[in-house]
């Protein structure tokens, strides 16, 4: 069989991040200060048309060093799975060289990320590696804007919670839903999984 | 703020793979042929050490020609979400140039994974585009050889149902399981979302 296939996939972040995070403080110690910096990535993100309406970073906890930060790229490269949650933990795990942000050698981590996460990033937060999560505008905010979140279990937090992991919602939750109703109003394009899908017939 | 970060993030299939589709037929008709090359590539993928024991690919419904395959490259590319599905999704919609395998100008496209979906590839399903998902081992094979699938909903097969998603699940199921328990016979490392995790007091 021969299959042509590319045999790698490379993501990247937009060019203004380099600049935006020169911006920002070098160390944001508190959960508001390290949501204002997502909540802003947010907002640059539709300004500059680099994305969907959503940012996220990794932050070590201690500390409150920004390790990674991400925002939605589904559409400019053509992936679905590039929520802004996965772009973070990404970017986080190959700069530290670990596919586990929790491994016994490094810091603790945790998630701040500029809506609750959708069922996708929720499995992939488990998988990171971090022990704590921030969000800012809620499930129910997404969706009211016509995202669908996707299955996730009614009792996300506990899930999380169950597997060691905090978790705290609603932090500067309005300034983050105005983002996404910003991206609304401007026209930005709300796909989900209904989009295009037709009835096929396998076989 | 200076942020020293990686702008880009790339992974890539393990060299095995071009020789491996090589060998396979042009089109695989039924879902068994299709799932017997998915489950081969498993196999590989353990014996060649170049991750976990799970393969995926993504195929054109009608025609059974194969767009994509995927194998889990967790540990070897170090980044957690790097399960089988979302690799075989990522290099489909990278292929065809388009985040929405459901896309109107596109054929019908399936997904034929060797385990049923994780929580985070349950999601990563339904913003896939595709429209058919076929399965081998179950859900409870992969917990039982010490796997977190994770915070997925009791009724997964109905949530993507409702979406527009047909699934057909236990196609090959023993084939599959046989290669997950040559993983785990083998010593193959079994990670899971407590692995590592320790209690930190964030701030």
């Amino acid at each position: 069989m021969k299959v042509k296939m590319p045999a790698e996939v490379c993501f990247s972040l937009p060019d203004w991040v380099e600049d935006y995070l020169a911006s920002c403080k070098k160390i944001a110690r508190t959960d508001e200060e390290r949501m204002s910096l997502v909540i802003q990535a947010a907002r640059r993100n539709i300004l500059e048309k680099s994305g969907g309406p959503f940012a996220a970073a990794v932050f070590e906890s201690h500390s409150g060093r920004l390790v990674a930060l991400g925002v939605n790229r589904v559409i400019p490269e053509n992936l679905s799975m590039l929520h802004a949650e996965i772009v973070a933990f990404s970017l986080a795990q190959h700069r530290l060289g670990n596919y586990d942000l929790g491994a016994k050698d490094l810091p603790g981590h945790e998630l701040v990320t500029s809506t609750e996460p959708c069922a996708m990033c929720l499995g992939a937060t488990c998988w990171s590696g971090v022990s704590r999560v921030v969000t800012a505008s809620s499930d129910q905010d997404a969706r009211s804007m016509g995202f669908d979140e996707g299955p996730k279990p009614g009792n996300w937090q506990k899930e999380l919670e169950q597997r060691g992991i905090e978790v705290r919602t609603g932090v500067l939750r309005d300034e983050a839903l105005a983002v996404l109703k910003a991206y609304r109003q401007a026209g930005g394009v709300i796909y989900n999984s209904r989009d295009g899908l037709r009835a096929h017939k396998p076989l």
